[in-house]
C-alpha cells in the first residue's frame, strides 16, 4: 500500500476490461481475489448484438465491482472485420487461417487505452485485461510481447510515468489454456452460465455453438472437465 | 515502393491524425509534401465546442486529402481534464505547472491506436501526429520517448508486425519549436487563418488570445516574424 493510500485506504485500485465474455470475466474474478477495488470498463465497438453488454452487467453485478463504466466506440468506421463490419462471421472455424478475418484492428490497444485514461483519473496503477495467448487464434493483439509493450508505453504516455509509480498491464490468463481458465473462474466461483463468448450470440445471450468462440470454449469445458453450461440455441 | 504497390501505384498511403489546430495543419503539410497519399482522421472527443471540426474540414479540403473521416470519441466519462469534464480552462498560462489542467488522460495513445486501426485496414505504413516536445506544455504524450514506444507496439498490435512490413509513427514537429512550425507550414503553402488553436474559441473559431495555446501560439508567429493571422474575438 502506497500510492492508493491517498484514494483508498482499503484497497489498490484496478481497472479491468469487462466484455462479458468468459475470459474477461474469469480476469474480474482473478484481479478481486487479488484483493483489487476493481473498476470495469466495458467499451462497445459496434458488435452487432447487445447480448455481451447485458452479460457484462450481469457479470459486474455478480463478481462485485466498485464502478462499472460502459462506452460506446463506433469502429464500424474503420472496417476490415466480420465482427464491426458487414462481412458474415464464418460458420465454422478455419484452423489454417494465420489471422481470422473476426480480427478486429487494433483492438486491444484501443480498448487498453481508454483503460490507461480511466486508470490515469482513478489513480489506479493496475490494468487488468483477458488475453489468452494460448488459444488467442492468431490475433497479434494477444501476444505476450503486445502486453509487455502496452505496458512500456503506458508508462511513458501518463503521470504515472512522469511521477514515477509504475502502472501494470495485468494479463492473468496469458498463459493459461482455455481449461485452466474455466478450471480458476471456477474455483473462485464464477458461473458460465452468465457469460456470453460466441460471436453470433441471439437476443436472448444463447450461443451459435459452431463459431471460432464457441468451439474454443465447448473444447475448453471437456478438457476442464466441467460441465458445460453454456446455453445453446435450439436446447 | 513494396507493399504499397499492391493498393497503390501512385502514393505510399500514410494516416494523419487531424484536430485542425496549428501543429496537425503543419503536420498534413508535411506528410503531403512527403509525397504521401493522406488518409486523415479527426476525433472528436468531447470538446465543448464544434470550431476545432470546422477547422479540420476546411484544412482537409485546402491541403488535400483521399479521405477525411471524423469520429466521435466521448472522452468525458474518463473525466480529469478541462477539455473534457466540467472544469473551467484557466484563462491564463501557468508557467510552472509540471502536467497542466487541460491535459486529457492518455488522449494521444487513444488517438494513435484509432489510427493504427484505420492504417491497417488501409494497408498503411506510415501515421503521422503533429506532437511537440518543445512546446508540449508538459503533455507526458507529447515526449519522443513516448512516440518510439508506440511504434513498437504498432508493430506488435497488427499483421503488420506479424508479417514484417513495419509501420513507422512520423512526428515531424516534435523537435520544432512553435517558430519553426510555422515556418514550415507558411512555407508549404498553409493558410494558418483556417487553423484553430484556442482552448476557449467561439463558435466561430476564433480565439481568446489568452489561454495557454493562445499564448504558445502568439508567441510563434512573433519567433517566426510572420505576421499573426489569428482571427481573435473582439477585433
Amino acid at each position: 500500500m502506497t500510492h492508493s493510500d491517498s484514494k483508498s485506504a482499503a484497497a489498490p485500485r484496478a481497472v479491468v476490461l469487462l466484455s462479458g465474455g468468459m475470459d474477461s470475466t474469469t480476469t474480474l474474478a482473478v484481479a478481486r481475489a487479488e484483493g483489487y477495488a476493481c473498476y470495469a470498463l466495458t467499451v462497445q465497438y459496434g458488435q452487432r448484438h447487445q447480448a455481451e453488454l447485458e452479460a457484462a452487467r450481469r457479470v459486474a453485478a455478480a463478481v462485485g465491482v466498485v464502478e462499472h463504466k460502459t462506452t460506446a466506440l463506433d469502429l464500424r468506421w474503420i472496417g476490415g472485420s466480420a465482427l464491426t463490419a458487414d462481412i458474415a462471421v464464418p460458420k465454422d472455424r478455419v484452423a489454417d487461417a494465420s489471422i481470422p478475418i473476426t480480427y478486429v484492428p487494433a483492438r486491444n490497444t484501443i480498448m487498453l487505452a481508454l483503460a490507461l485514461g480511466w486508470a490515469e483519473v482513478l489513480d489506479a496503477h493496475a490494468i487488468f485485461i483477458g488475453v489468452n495467448a494460448l488459444d488467442y487464434s492468431g490475433y497479434p493483439d494477444c501476444r505476450p510481447a503486445f502486453i509487455a509493450a502496452f505496458e512500456q508505453l503506458a508508462n511513458l504516455a501518463t503521470r504515472a510515468g512522469v511521477e514515477g509509480m509504475p502502472l501494470h498491464i495485468h494479463a492473468p490468463l496469458l498463459h493459461m489454456t482455455k481449461a485452466e481458465v474455466i478450471q480458476t473462474g471456477t474455483r473462485l466461483g464464477i458461473d458460465y452460465a452468465m457469460t456470453v463468448t460466441c460471436y453470433d450470440a441471439d437476443a436472448e445471450g444463447r450461443a451459435c455453438g459452431h463459431c471460432d468462440a464457441c468451439q474454443l470454449r465447448r473444447k475448453g469445458f471437456a478438457a476442464a472437465g466441467i460441465a458445460d453450461v453454456t446455453r445453446y440455441r435450439g436446447k
